[in-house]
């Protein structure tokens, strides 16, 4: 390609949009559907209920330690349809771009989304390409929507769960929002994000386990904001044991001296499951064989109450967790 | 809601993101799909061939003689679906907002869709909402992904063109572009957008007619980057009659005192159909019918040949059309 850099002509719809859609998303993304170049993408017929979900990616840096705004736009849309039980099928793939972003940089993001999707066993089947004037957007936006197939029996909500139910959570928390603070201020925190993608492990938990009751994946906001929301739809109090909270002792080392709190760090690689009691032990030895449920464990229960999340403190207190309110981390996805 | 205008806080997935969901979004866009709140919607069973398209509008400015970004953002999808021969059935919808947006006008954003979906058929059964810092962005860009059901015995596609087939509009060209460029310059048109959604009309046609081969709405780029797209895909030629072209006098005196063509133009309530010759009288009857169709005409068609778009001008010259390339308006849709 000619230009090195994005220009406003790659956005007008003609020739050089083209050819950016052709030399850039087509050359990694492309697949026969996408290949219809209509201005809708028609869909070989799906069997079963389909659910959807859309999210913007606005991260910022675009590249980061363990990822890149292509990767997590990927996962994050495949990740809110895994945990809705959905199997993963199609994605669409918007974006937006500042004149003056490299050229470079966007082939990086494609070729990311694209081992990316491949990984989570989807396609990208539709796409749109915006560009926006130098100053007037920062760097590169992506806005995917996700399209799943619920498979029969599975029938996840907010009305099963019920007093008595344990919380599990498959892996350590904080890794996402440390490694995008970290590489944003410049500080060099080893810590990697732990931006994965979902679809495979939640696949295996509910093709091996019943009693899954409901799911989430902990990203903006963290674990404290998922909970707080899913306690209040379901009409129960949870209560979490702080010492039980799996976070790695450099996660917890960077929020010490920093002063911030891991349960409300942004989570790209993991999900909440409120799960049976009597299906819990099964459930964790289930995940403890899947790469990316190896530290699964119980981090909590369910009890009668009113949409309170309690956590109990190793040296016996309680406190409340609330919705949190201040953005600490804008633009952490 | 307390603050008046947008805070990094209403993107941090916490209380005041939940503020903004419920007394912005939900208010004007609520339905029984949108509330179950998981993080993908689960969709009732869809009968037929699914056509999805995605498509991220950062217009400028956001309000505009004729229309405003959320009109146009349920519009360009909802059109996008018709032309492809699609009912539009769903839409996602997400937000990236500026810091320091006005509530006020997010409000009169969303009451916009919701009269436009409303109008359209459609429900916006998911969304998204991130907040980027003050001078990231430029105001507020919005995506909407739609869902449509492509019914039986609607079959469009490049490769039914064929030498013989007429080329059809159903009104007048340049008008979206003519009016948001007057807007963005601070000058006094006096010309509207034409921003108007096509499911009715399209709907209507099919239903009536047999002989409609493919379609497209002339947006970015206008009616002359459509019809070379398609005519390179069909592989044919494409042979307009400058004189049948339907352009508001308004806007011709506009474009021939800036030096435009409003061939190129955008427009967001118009769409090409290549039709069966012998069908194209019954088809133009039809579309006369409608008030979106009052102005149908044909105006031009298609020959053997290899992709190429020429204009036979009012006093017999001919001129051949290509991609634009350059963008003359920036940010159109």
């Amino acid at each position: 390609m000619d230009a090195r850099v994005i220009l406003l002509s790659h956005g007008d719809g003609g020739a050089l949009t083209r050819e950016l859609i052709n030399q850039v998303f087509f050359a990694h993304l492309g697949n026969a559907i996408l290949a219809q170049e209509g201005d809708a993408a028609c869909l070989p017929e799906l069997e079963g209920r389909l659910a959807i979900t859309t999210d913007s990616f606005v991260v910022s840096p675009v590249f980061f330690p363990g990822g890149d705004i292509g990767k997590l736009a990927v996962y994050g849309t495949v990740n809110d349809l895994a945990v809705s039980g959905a199997v993963p099928r199609y994605l669409t793939a918007a974006f937006m771009i500042e004149e003056g972003f490299t050229i470079e940089g966007l082939e990086q993001i494609a070729a990311s989304m694209a081992a990316a999707a491949l990984e989570a066993g989807v396609q990208v089947v539709a796409g749109d390409t915006k560009v926006v004037e130098r100053g007037h957007l920062d760097g590169v936006f992506i806005n995917t929507t996700g399209l799943g197939v619920i498979p029969p029996g599975v029938d996840l909500g907010y009305h099963h769960i019920q007093p008595g139910d344990r919380i599990v959570i498959n892996g350590s928390i904080g890794e996402h929002g440390v490694a995008v603070m970290g590489r944003r201020q410049g500080f060099s925190f080893d810590v990697q994000s732990d931006c994965a993608q979902l679809g495979g492990i939640i696949g295996f938990l509910l093709s091996n386990c019943k009693g899954v009751k409901f799911m989430r994946d902990p990203t903006r906001g963290g674990v404290a904001t998922a909970l707080k929301e899913i306690a209040l739809q379901a009409g129960c109090d949870f209560y979490l044991e702080e010492e039980k909270l799996p976070v790695a002792a450099r996660v917890r080392s960077i929020c010490d001296l920093l002063g911030l709190d891991p349960l409300y760090l942004a989570n790209e690689g993991k999900f909440l499951a409120v799960v049976a009691a009597g299906e819990c032990d099964r459930i964790l030895d289930t995940l403890h064989q899947h790469p990316l449920g190896r530290q699964a464990c119980c981090i909590g229960e369910v009890r009668p109450g009113s949409g309170n999340v309690f956590v109990r403190t190793a040296i016996g207190g309680t406190r409340r967790l609330e919705l949190y309110t201040g953005a600490i981390l804008p633009r952490i996805c």
